[in-house]
């Protein structure tokens, strides 16, 4: 990560570590020797301590996802748009060896230890469901449709996540592709 | 939990622990207090210690959903067993007040720490697929269909377990169900 700042590169780290092993089992130590960081800058990049790093990574990792669909608003193709999630995940869990997930999940059950990250998960989730919300009422889906079939899309992608860690395989995720696609199907041909 | 020997009391909490605090997050301490088991039986029932405790923990909340699942199979009724799973979720979320959730999800990602427990949650979603998959088969949906539709609705979920306790509102449990009711109505006009 050599054209990011060190405070970002932690970040960056705390994404992919929380990701793998909860907030709970990340320690700081682990974000310095993951990000090269020199030990000295963390109080100094985040005042609020590990809660802070936490809250920032859950952030950080919601706008990844956030930026790519974003960039899909104006095609008006949710199919394109699931297909680009799953595929990030599909590389995701293959170049981690299934090792790390979401950090946005982790926030969440892990909440009641830092109910900051847990706002921020909140926050994130309901930017993803707005922009497949934007995507389907673009493509036509009527506006109530549109907000339970983009909650299913964020639902079923994170949960088929979770699947394919613990089966150590990415056919739960194409699974749940196949479907949405005919979900995106059928809610169009209303 | 009148009825349940100290040993099965121990592993009930440990379900909720979990679910609530992740198996790193929980200790034995936290489950003797909640169980009101006593303290010299935990390595004479749990002989291979927490990792053991959390491996039955995810096995035990899996089995609950497992029986749920089993006990309406003959019934061939897709709708009626995605709602039954929904129900039990609503009320599990609103009774911890959204705190708690799914230990097979815990279960996964901490299987870095305690691969056992990966494995068992593995197996816990393998098993709801195959039945969710029995049922949509016995309903008249295709082989081949039914196995991704299944794959679906436990993951969609799942996701929607994390979801509802990010917002503390079971909304996204709530649609999610109204999806994958179009989605079985979509499946059996094929």
């Amino acid at each position: 990560m050599p054209d990011l700042s060190p405070r970002d590169r932690m970040i960056q780290s705390a994404v992919l570590l929380v990701g793998e092993q909860g907030g709970e089992g990340t320690s700081f130590s682990q974000v310095l020797a993951h990000s090269g960081a020199p030990r000295g800058s963390i109080y100094h990049h985040f005042p609020g301590g590990k809660a802070q790093l936490i809250e920032e990574a859950t952030r950080a990792g919601g706008d990844f996802i956030s930026a790519t669909l974003s960039a899909m608003v104006e095609r008006a193709d949710p199919a394109a748009a699931v297909e680009a999630v799953v595929d990030f995940w599909r590389a995701f869990l293959r170049g981690t060896d299934f090792a790390a997930g979401c950090p946005v999940v982790a926030a969440t059950v892990e909440g009641y230890r830092t109910p900051a990250a847990r706002d921020a998960a909140e926050q994130v989730f309901a930017r993803w469901v707005g922009l497949q919300t934007e995507i389907l009422q673009r493509a036509g889906v009527s506006d109530g449709r549109a907000r339970s079939l983009a909650t299913l899309f964020v639902a079923a992608i994170e949960g088929a996540v979770i699947l394919s860690r613990a089966q150590r395989s990415t056919a739960p995720l194409d699974r749940v592709l196949d479907e949405l696609h005919s979900a995106i199907r059928e809610a169009r041909s209303v």
